[in-house]
This record gives C-alpha cells, structure tokens and sequence, in this order.
C-alpha cells in the first residue's frame, strides 16, 4: 500500500453545486488529514464557492456581469443540489439528515479546508468572463491560468475534475 | 505502450444516472477483460446503484430517512438520465436503441461486473447520512471510510470520478 | 516542478454540455501551447462536439436513431449550459460576456484544438448506439474502442474525466 503522507491530491471543481462542492472539501480534507497536501482549483460555476457572501459588488460591473453576480450563488450555502433540489427542498432535507447525524455542514467543511491549510485556486479565465472580482474572493484565494493549473496537477499524485 | 495487465484502475461513482453508471461499469469491465483490477468506489448518488432493489427497507429509519428512502432510485435500472431524461421517455429510447444493437442494460453490466469480480465499495458518510443501512446492498458491497478510498486510490494507475 | 514538455493529457470528455466541452478544450489546447500531447475521447454525450453539423444525415438509420439525431445538438454551438440554460438564454449571456472580454467561443476553441493537433476520437459503442455514422463526424475524428482508450490514458501523465 502506497504511503499516503507527503503525496498530493488536486481537484479541479468545475461544479458549482452543493453536494459536489461537498465531496470535493471531505476529499481534500481527508487528504489533509492523511498528511497530504490538498489543492483546490475553482474554475466556472465552481468560483461560486470561494466567494465571500459579504463582499459581493456590483461596482464597476458591465450589465450582464451585474445580472450574473445577481443570478449566480453567493458563496457556500447558496449552491443548490445537482439532483432533487426540489427548488430547494431537496437540499433542507439533505442538510437536515447531515445535521441528525452531526455532519457539518458545507460551510463548515470550507472552514475546516481553510484552516488545514487547503490551497485555493480561483480560474483567471473564469474570473474574467464571469466579471467576478479579486476583492469579492475569500481573503486567501490566488487566481492562476489554466496554465499553472496544469503544471500543479503534472506535479500532483491524485487528480479529478468534479 | 503501457501494458494494462496488472495495472489498477479506480473509478469514483458520485453519479446516480443511468448513464454515467454505464460508462462506469463500461470502463470496469473492459479494465478486467485488460486483466486490470477494478474498484468502484460509490459515494453520495452514487449508492444507489448498490442497493438491492429487494432489500429496501424502512425499518429503524428516520421520518426524513424514509423520505428520501421511497424518492430516490432503488437500484440499477431506476436510475435517471442525465441529459434528456424527459421524465423517463429518454432512458426508454436510450435503452430500445441499446437493445436494438443487442448492448446489454444497466442491469446486465453490473451483473457482470459483479461476475468478473470489480470491487463495489460504498461510501461509510455518504450511507450514513442517507440512511441507508449495510443490509439494503448488494451482499459483497463493502462500507469503507474516504480515507480508506484515498489509500485505494493512491495505489491506483488510474483514477475517474464519475 | 514537474517539466510539462513532452507529458499528455487525456481527457474523456462524456458531457453534452457547452460549458463542460469549454473547458475540456481549454485545458487541451493549454496543454498544447505547454508542449504537451492532448488526446481527447469523447463518449455519449460528449459525440455531440464532434458532429459535423453540415454532415448529419437520416440515411439508413432507425426510427429511433432519426428522433434522436434530430434531437441531439448538432455539433458545438448547439450544446446547452449544464447550469442555467434557461431556455438557452443563460448561454447567450455567457456567449456574450465571452465577447465582451474577447474570448472566443466554443466553435473557435474547437478549430483551434483541431489546428494545434488534438487527438478527437469518438467512442465506439457510444457512436452506434445513438446511430452516428463515421461520416457525420469532422473528418479527423477516428472511432475507437473503450479498451483503446484504456490503454491510451494509461499511457498519460493526467487523465480527466469531463
């Protein structure tokens, strides 16, 4: 059996849904906690994640950014299911089956990321096109090129695209 | 070029569609006809390919529990399309177009898969917070923690996330 | 830091998605510009990318095979958003906040994969059973089997699977 410390893991979320943003912080903290490095390259939908709900802003955005930092998720908790949303009642029940069996829930699971030391990526392209600014980002978040992206995970043992 | 005998292929299942379980059991398949071994490691909509259609129970199970036990799909062939589902029409000309060249179904690939010995793994949180108890599996399907998947995973050629 | 030069990526790309086939086409075409080989299979859904819209035809095909060419998006620009299609209207937001920062699209990513030389292979089983004949597809796109494409991505320094 391969020795897990020392080895890292880069997940690629393109996802900007609850229950794949879900598995893509319990992989990467799970790999934190098996001494492992964990990398977390957000591109598109799966920006949504590393944005601070409190810092959204329109300012200095053309229309149609405005109408998509409207229409898109803020942050975390925002992100709907990828299937039997139900409008939102399918992620209630989820979140309130995770909290009977004292799961945490998303937020807590970034939190937790952030404190291991889980590195966060935000897509430059992605930012670009979608007008999402560095300000509007969690603190910590580095935006990088594909580019840089790819030479992070040629340098990784674990790869996947969620 | 590489020689796939020996080599290990490890497929996480997250999808609970018809399609993408497929192309997963496709893939496993065709790694044990390579000589490769094969691991399936399902997680979160993923399981509901595991379970046993005849051994669904409601027993010892929360209100929310039951809830989600009777909404989601309860084996193989109840699975969704992920594109093009049309409340079920799709799945029902997808599956006469694959009768038609004489593929086997869902059912059939992982009856085989079963067969040619693919090793069916089922997410420990993911059963947890579902509610879904080790008795409504397929017998041979093992509970295993994400950490236990990392190790796997690590040990692996080649690695999916479905 | 790993060297890129030289190394390959290996995408199977299964999503019908506009926003799915973007990013597989990004990250191949990166690739290239990094000096490294970039193979993309695509598989399901995934075909739709490769149809020549100027070369689909209902010759000698089943009922079901006519529906469902007629109902498939017909080569890149046709393909829906995963997230907000709306109808379609989603895309065209994005399409046009692509404009304004002058990214090009889908079909430009795609002509500019196939001039740097991505490998497009089209997957077998998949291509018969939705009917697609070899000359419907762009006519460098070679059909491969599943245990190819094995072979292949274990050949490769990064495998995504799209």
């Amino acid at each position: 059996m391969t020795e897990a410390k020392g080895k890292k893991i880069n997940i690629l979320l393109f996802s900007g849904e609850y229950d794949k943003a879900l598995v893509a912080l319990i992989l990467a903290n799970t790999a934190c906690s098996l001494g492992m490095e964990a990398t977390v390259f957000c591109a598109f939908w799966g920006l949504c994640l590393l944005r601070d709900p409190e810092k959204i802003s329109l300012e200095g955005k053309s229309d149609l950014e405005k109408l998509f930092t409207i229409m898109t998720p803020k942050g975390a908790e925002e992100l709907p299911l990828s299937r039997m949303n139900l409008s939102g009642l399918g992620k209630i029940i989820l979140k309130k089956m995770m909290a009977d069996d004292e799961t945490p829930d998303l937020h807590r699971f970034l939190q937790a990321a952030r404190k291991k030391g889980v590195k966060f990526y935000g897509c430059k392209l992605s930012a670009e096109t979608m007008g999402i600014q560095k300000e509007e980002f969690l603190p910590e978040v580095e935006i990088i090129t594909a580019e840089d992206y790819l030479k992070n995970a040629l340098d990784s043992d674990l790869r996947l695209f969620i």
